[in-house]
């Protein structure tokens, strides 16, 4: 027994108002998860994150399992515990990275061999060791070992790409399910680590078909949409989310990985997808570029030099309350560490605010088309 | 008007606790004021700050002049509103960072022409352009523009310094009586800001004493004893305080400059120094060194990589209660930001502990004293 997935309520256009019932924490969805790469949602003290209203949060098993390690981190008694978040945490397979961040690749039918970017260091990664590294971590929310496709991918490119994340998942889940008991932390339910199918096949329909049916058929415990936002026209995106979703299975978790701006996290909850993440809050945050309902807010600007105004009238965070634009500023330009820190908490109120309210319109409207239905 | 001082009582070794009623705060002394070099205590939101306890904390005119601009500052309300702190505020001169920071410095009796240490430009600093400055940031308490006396100086070296100090004192006080209705903020109380005299005569007793007679005949706010914390052995610094407080106004606020370890602030503080500020915690902190109830911790250590316990297993600050010195560890190892957040509110937190038990000390030793005297 793993996570339990219940839905409140489904809209006409598939939006669907659910709760993520995991070990750690009653996850609402649509949820927009923060990623804290190496154990740390970047410059922002947990319980801030968890004032948020963060529920779950993403791990990065790459940099987690490079430093300081999978074996020390299950010994101090997993990555809940390690970092001091007791809320849900979801890790990533590793392959995104493995694929984007090291050197001197060589991907086999058998795994990934590659080079630490941290310190030249040979590691080798395949499915099964993808799943004992996220089993040693424990987060509530595991992912199968896939390949990224990248973009664009040639129609033969993108099949030998999908027969390797179809092979890979198998032995993922197989891998998983023989040893999940293994994870560090008891829930007293007796339930488990979740582990979840990728779907890839690049931008082909067919190929994004056979993925999705033959993962279903694997039964995973619930279903990620992979390979996007990998530099394809927006267009794309929404095609490949729009053509995938309905061969999902209604009553698992739906994740869209690497999503994405504000506008599309809210498009991509109204149409049925469940969870996403995304760096962009946060990584935009320490670059000076603020989210806010006005627009898109570059705080470097000269012209908020001495705007006394808050990042954003409409928004009641903790730093708009409280911290004008021209003091951001000051601290961008002065390079001063609280720079990224209040930057990143108030992009991801932004982004937590959103959900938020995209949450209570599917239950409204939920509401509504039950009213209206002819009795 | 200006500041209120308040003898709450006084130990038998000539510890005071007192309070000291500013405009923006009433601080209870005596009092460790953490740095906020350019309007930020480096790495920690000014929430946390306050609930670490800050009553008073310390801006650098150095800083805040070059960048943002003390023009800017007063245009968008001051310092106290420019950086989100409605607590009180302390600005030095400025003279400090000249002498450690700028490069090029040419000391006339007028002033100090310098480059700034950020882009070259060149500046001129009088006494009363500190002035003007640090009206135009409008803290509570404005420091005199003085010559921090190097060490080792000798006698010659150390009178010329003091004679362009005691000068430079007189012109601070002058510019400042005659401009201080010039603040941007308006006290209820039609109170304004301070400004304290600072001792300086490098470690010679009779310049000391020199110093401390004439800035007290000019009759300043408070008084800071300066030139210390240069590198001299620290049994002279013990003297040199020894020295001089007896020698300053018992009804006016005394202010250790640059002070200390915690050993330091304690023992100072029992001696009767009301105020002190210091970067050393804040900066340690980045560095990764803890300092706590079992002394000194390298959190780089890695004795520390899979140790659970808390930082400082007798502190109940919110890093201690939530995180373990593994966790400290890898946010240092992996150069988080978080790393110099949460090391600072620690380190801070500990020296704020440190003086609130003083001040508790202080307190029942007087009444202790009062009690056990022949009636």
């Amino acid at each position: 027994m793993s996570l339990k997935f219940s839905l409140i309520q489904t809209t006409p256009l598939g939006g669907r108002r659910a709760q993520l019932d995991l070990s750690h924490q009653v996850v609402e969805t649509p949820v927009f998860m923060p990623v804290g790469t190496a154990g740390s949602v970047k410059a922002v003290p947990q319980d801030i994150v968890e004032s948020l209203g963060a529920q779950l949060i993403l791990g990065n098993t790459y940099h987690l399992y490079l430093r300081p390690g999978h074996e020390a981190i299950r010994r101090v008694g997993g990555l809940h515990r390690f970092i001091g978040w007791p809320r849900a945490l979801l890790t990533d397979s590793g392959g995104f990275q493995v694929f984007s961040l090291s050197q001197l690749r060589k991907v086999s039918d058998d795994g990934v061999r590659f080079r630490s970017h941290l310190d030249g260091s040979s590691h080798f990664f395949t499915p099964e060791h993808s799943m004992e590294v996220q089993i040693a971590l424990g987060a509530d929310i595991a992912m199968a070992f896939d390949e990224c496709t990248e973009y664009p991918a040639d129609r033969r490119r993108a099949e030998e790409s999908l027969r390797l994340t179809m092979a890979w998942a198998r032995r993922s889940l197989e891998h998983f399910r023989g040893h999940q008991h293994e994870v560090v932390w008891h829930d007293q339910l007796g339930r488990a680590q979740s582990l979840f199918g990728i779907v890839q096949g690049g931008m082909y329909h067919d190929l994004r078909r056979e993925s999705a049916e033959r993962l279903v058929e694997m039964d995973f415990d619930g279903y990620a949409i992979g390979g996007l936002s990998v530099g394809e026209p927006r267009e794309l995106t929404l095609e490949t989310i729009a053509d995938v979703l309905p061969l999902l299975p209604p009553d698992k978790p739906r994740y869209v990985m690497g999503v994405g701006y504000p506008d599309e996290i809210e498009q991509y909850a109204r149409m049925g997808v469940d969870m996403m993440d995304c760096v962009l809050p946060t990584r935009a945050a320490r670059h000076g570029l603020l989210f806010t309902s006005e627009g898109r807010l570059n705080i470097k600007n000269k012209q908020y030099a001495e705007d006394q105004g808050p990042p954003d009238p409409a928004c009641d965070c903790m730093v708009c309350h409280r911290y004008s634009r021209a003091y951001l500023r000051h601290l961008f330009q002065a390079g001063e560490a609280l720079s990224g820190t209040l930057n990143t908490i108030h992009n991801l109120a932004y982004y937590m605010g959103i959900m938020r309210r995209v949450r209570a319109d599917l239950q409204s409207v939920g509401h509504r088309s039950a009213a209206e239905a002819p009795s």
